[in-house]
């Protein structure tokens, strides 16, 4: 076999065996094949596509490119969201449904963009690990039922390797390269039943239903095929995932949900996935898993997981009970309505990006993120405000002038006078 | 500007400005753009083309990326082959346009393939250099009008850099690709007047006439747009260029055809390049220009023309009045007719391919090459031969066993019973 030949087979939408696959990733990771010949078939793949077949050789060859875990547990759930702004569901779904008895067992990352990823905001809780070892991660999910292990070097390197390149080489949107590279990470990590949120909408990776519905089929499709317990949902992401963006901010958010003080549309989606997975874990219908999923919450049992998952984890369990134990912004800045308005929509990319200039993401990965800054928007889609009341308040402890990021901010909103 | 945006400007079949080209073909040719982005690029290309406008920008870019020739002689015409298998039609063309008072300033290469380019052909004559001085080049075109050079370091460092790489992505067959890279070496050369040969055919790189037309076109309108005399023919490949393939061997027929010894298809063609060569060149209508041309082969004065040029590289002229002075294979091989048989057709490509086997070519650049291995087709199509009459000649002298030589050989041609 040769990468050339590779190459032109799918440039002329010829499908590749699987072996062909597996040659071309394990040679890749391996440094046998050079970046630049990589690089064209990624892009020969973002504009004519690969077939089903050919996706799950693909994720196959990722997954079998590294380590596959093996946990000493009956039953586990996994989740993965594709993102968004303001998505803090993993650390409050994963609570509620390890406190109904099915043992929640994921793997994050850090990443690129608006805010961290879930590891950095789980982060924000003074002391908080995610750099467990394997010991010590199947030991908290045997004793809480749920934990965060943060993605390690042995996981899926063809899948990092590929992503880096992708992500310098305009290649990273494409349905079948974005669903081999989160299922072989999800393969790897060997979950028996598995959920996936794909977004859409102006702050998420797919801007359309459409599109999110095709990756969705695609993935769970894949992931069956795999012979997993296989569910994909689709949801709206036009507008943030509840009202806090940024790291501490969002935890805090995510405690208030998992008190029962927050309701809302975080509480309803929260609610509605964490039924999802006890659905597909066995637990019962969907009516009956919905049920268990509230009681968790109304009972305390799901907070009550979240504190111990943070004290086995190094972090300051008080933060479940007073929220100002988390990081806070030095500086704030509120924008009030000049006028009466109504609010129409919030644009979540353009809210994302604020939250990006006030210090909470990443650029590069050596950019440090501020933990206290962030966004809360102080008002949702529909809402009407009075002269002078409060839209939304930015925090920051890296920024002191807030004039571009509120220009930003303002910009997001669509409003109209009453 | 950076990389990324541009790949995906042409992703997303988006135009690209000239500026934005000028850039991204200078950076990479410095080193500061990576040969992965580069070849995510090309492959865009291949699957999306690029507009006129587009290819006119890169051409420019390519050609601007070194040293644009600049001779001091009124009138230059160039002319340029795509290539086939038994194309030794430079060095006969050349000569009879210089003989017709037309100077030929001609650059070649060496290149891969099934024999070795017109460069390494030329240097089957003993002594024969074409690594030659700027000067030197400029004089010997004063004295005879026709010289040939070898592609200098020079002369579009772009093209050379992008071309390697091309090569070797999987990225070679694409139109524009393919129109810029020769016409920035054309426009490098900088001659008045352009002749373009496109070939197609199994022998050749286009394997339809219509691909060889739009090639023909996009080049001759490039040429035109630059500000040359052009002209582009699209001829036939299909089957071997003459009767000899092989460097040496190719020297031969060359020479057999400008003293008026061989006339055929590749007289008939090289005669009509030469009339529209000296048409271009304003030296009449395109009939006064046939008479000029075959006037300059009948009278001995083209032949003159090449053993002066021979000459004065080095060379030993001798080989223009005594062919045998030319490398001769050790060994020979003949195929013969075993039944009474019509020749329906033979394919080029496999003509050619038997050609390399035997050492006439190059599968990698530091290959050596055998000067003397080739074929002598000793029939053409339609052609009737008796039993045990000679289809053709192998020759090598670094393969003593045929047998595979042979039949790859015979499986070029296909015949009937008669």
């Amino acid at each position: 076999m040769n990468a050339i030949d590779i190459i032109n087979k799918t440039k002329k939408k010829n499908e590749l065996s699987e072996s062909e696959i597996k040659w071309l990733v394990s040679s890749y990771t391996d440094g046998d094949i050079p970046d630049y010949q990589m690089s064209a078939w990624l892009m020969a793949v973002c504009l004519n596509g690969l077939t089903e077949t050919e996706t799950l050789s693909l994720t196959y060859a990722m997954r079998d490119s590294g380590k596959i875990e093996k946990l000493d547990i009956p039953l586990t759930v996994d989740k993965h969201s594709t993102g968004g702004v303001g998505d803090k569901t993993s650390f409050i779904i994963g609570p509620i449904v390890a406190s109904c008895g099915v043992c929640v067992a994921k793997m994050s990352g850090r990443g690129l963009g608006h805010t961290g990823g879930t590891i950095d905001k789980l982060e924000s809780i003074s002391g908080f690990r995610t750099d467990i070892t394997h010991e010590e991660f199947e030991e908290i999910l045997k004793k809480t039922g749920f934990s965060i292990i943060s993605q390690t070097d042995e996981l899926c390197p063809a899948d990092r390797k590929m992503y880096a390149l992708r992500n310098s080489t305009g290649t990273v949107d494409s349905i079948p390269l974005i669903c081999s590279s989160i299922m072989s990470k999800k393969l790897a990590m060997n979950a028996d039943c598995l959920l996936l949120d794909v977004k859409y909408g102006s702050g998420a990776f797919m801007k359309t239903r459409e599109d999110a519905q095709k990756l969705a089929d695609l993935m769970e499709r894949i992931g069956r095929a795999a012979g997993k317990k296989c569910r994909a949902d689709v949801t709206d992401m036009n507008s943030p995932l509840g009202r806090c963006i940024g790291n501490a901010l969002e935890v805090r958010e995510a405690v208030d949900v998992l008190s029962g003080r927050s309701k809302g549309r975080l509480y309803d989606i929260c609610i509605e996935l964490a039924a999802d997975m006890l659905e597909l874990a066995g637990k019962g219908t969907v009516d009956e898993c919905t049920a268990l999923a509230k009681d968790a919450v109304s009972s305390g049992r799901a907070l009550d997981v979240f504190r111990e998952t943070i004290r086995l984890q190094g972090g300051d369990p008080r933060v479940c009970d007073d929220t100002s134990l988390l990081p806070q912004a030095e500086h704030k800045f509120v924008i009030r309505a000049m006028e009466d308005i109504e609010i129409l929509s919030i644009d979540s990319e353009e809210i994302g990006m604020t939250s990006l200039l006030l210090g909470a993401g990443r650029v590069s990965k050596t950019d440090k993120i501020d933990m206290s800054a962030g966004i809360v928007m102080n008002c949702d889609v529909g809402d009407k405000i009075s002269m002078d009341g409060t839209i939304m308040t930015l925090y920051s402890s890296t920024l002191s002038d807030f004039s571009d990021a509120a220009v930003r901010a303002l910009g997001a909103i669509r409003f109209r006078r009453i």
